[in-house]
């Protein structure tokens, strides 16, 4: 699919971009930036050289960069796609590499402690870290499902500091929107409690569930029984573990919070169905219902395709 | 889609069979019927004419019954295609009214509590009830959705009766394998069990998800971030609340035994989270990947569509 036609005014005109972590997400940055003639040249570093091979080989990326500090070096823009966990380590890195006027933004599922880590690791950064997450992705990994279409459509959630430059956070708004994305602005801790609710315990409630059948006596025989239920929940758990973890930890605290919730709520349904009490078991379901029923159109206004599948 | 070519021999020829309750399920029983050419009358009845009518114009059923008295009175073959808690009372409504010699099976979700219901109200049919549960279903709603195909690769469970006669269970077994479905033999109970863990425990964590979202703050908001993870769970709780209602009523045992160590499952992870023991974290939802990703090959070598949606 090519990228959409969009006119070259509404963006940023760069030099040099860096990605740093070049798998489906760097990856496709790197591809829609290239689709859309965004910059001079895109270079990349990962840990893995045979993304960096194949990410140039499919012409997805201009430069293989062999370490953060030659990535970075010269960058207009700096663009950090890894692991949660792993970001902190990196933005050292990069303080210790990156031109002073670098911008730097992120594609990180969690926002709180990323800041935090910022602010204590590499203050003198703060006016130009603009940290996002575009709420995109694809049940595919690695450089090689690149898709320059990724995000058109999709919201990219930007969570700007008290520090930051009014002119940096406007050049990664502006770039986010060339590539396709409708920018929203939060502060960091509403994006963490939004995330930990449409997301997060999402993909908890899932992991529990497979590993509660899995336990069950001939757990090759219950899922031999399964269907639709347990199917779109067998999705969601196909996730990777590790990048999971990081999430959990990073943001225990709003998860937390909104699993201390839904276990009260699965109490009083408990209880429903234990005291036959069907009138109340009834309201909960349809009032479950009604409101599925309400973002469901919500979606179909939004024009998604319905396989969508987010990144965490 | 035309029927898969059968050869007649596989099953039984029949007189008259009689469908009660023409939505989805009775409705593509129905049309399977007639695409295989296995009876030489359909008749329903439906508490709503519309869908006779319905049933009648799209070719569906041969005649619409006035009553449940004339619907079953000469059949052969009874297939009752209601809501679970619906079943009892129609039995005795069968009873009072069938011949002596009609076989009648069900699609009914939960098992065991309509075995007890029939023993208690008509001991007379146990030696011809044959009750049984096809895996199979769809998003789409009514006879207007019936789906000559619908059973072809899919599981039925059949679970006799120590009274069972093993004519009428060799019919049954055979009507369904010309219906092209896999059929499968169990024990109530154990039909009740596997059903609770693989359907009617994520229909209610489902419920109990999109249900505490929505108590939550501004609840148009969180949905306008949700993606695939939220997205899955949301399709799950778009099911009729009163099917559902009776099915947690007549399950209750086992749907409660699923939960309760669902929610063991989700404390110990509560912990792990909580305490920051990111290595147990990490075990326990690699487990979960690793039994999700054995399941996805079951599912595939099965060759279902993926976005097969079953009945509960």
């Amino acid at each position: 699919m090519p990228a959409e036609p969009v006119s070259e005014q509404i963006g940023p005109r760069l030099e040099r971009v860096a990605i740093i972590g070049l798998g489906l997400m760097g990856g496709s940055i790197a591809a829609a930036i290239k689709a859309r003639n965004m910059a001079s040249v895109v270079t990349a570093f990962d840990l893995a050289p045979d993304e960096l091979a194949q990410g140039l080989s499919l012409g997805v990326i201009d430069e293989a960069a062999s370490s953060v500090a030659e990535a970075v070096r010269l960058a207009d823009l700096v663009v950090i796609a890894v692991p949660v966990l792993a970001i902190e380590s990196l933005l050292i890195e990069i303080g210790n590499s990156a031109s002073t006027s670098a911008i730097i933004t992120d594609v990180g599922s969690v926002k709180s402690s990323i800041i935090e880590a910022a602010r204590r690791q590499v203050p003198k950064l703060l006016p130009r870290i603009i940290p996002g997450h575009p709420i995109a992705g694809s049940e595919q990994h690695g450089v090689q499902a690149a898709n320059a279409n990724l995000f058109v459509r999709h919201k990219v959630i930007l969570t700007a500091l008290l520090e930051t430059e009014p002119a940096s956070l406007a050049l990664v708004k502006a770039f986010w929107v060339q590539l396709g994305a409708d920018v929203v602005e939060m502060t960091p801790a509403h994006h963490d409690a939004v995330l930990a609710q449409t997301s997060h315990l999402p993909h908890l409630l899932a992991y529990a569930l497979i590993d509660t059948l899995s336990m069950q006596g001939d757990s090759l025989e219950i899922f031999e029984y399964a269907a639709g239920g347990l199917r779109d929940f067998s999705r969601i758990a196909a996730s990777d573990p590790v990048m999971w973890r990081d999430i959990y930890q990073a943001n225990s605290g709003p998860v937390l919070e909104i699993l201390d919730r839904y276990m009260k709520e699965l109490l009083v349904l408990r209880q429903l169905i234990e005291s036959g009490r069907s009138t109340e078991l009834t309201e909960v379901l349809t009032r479950a219902k009604l409101a599925r029923d309400h973002f469901s159109v919500l979606l179909s206004q939004r024009d998604q395709p319905y396989n969508t599948k987010e990144k965490p």
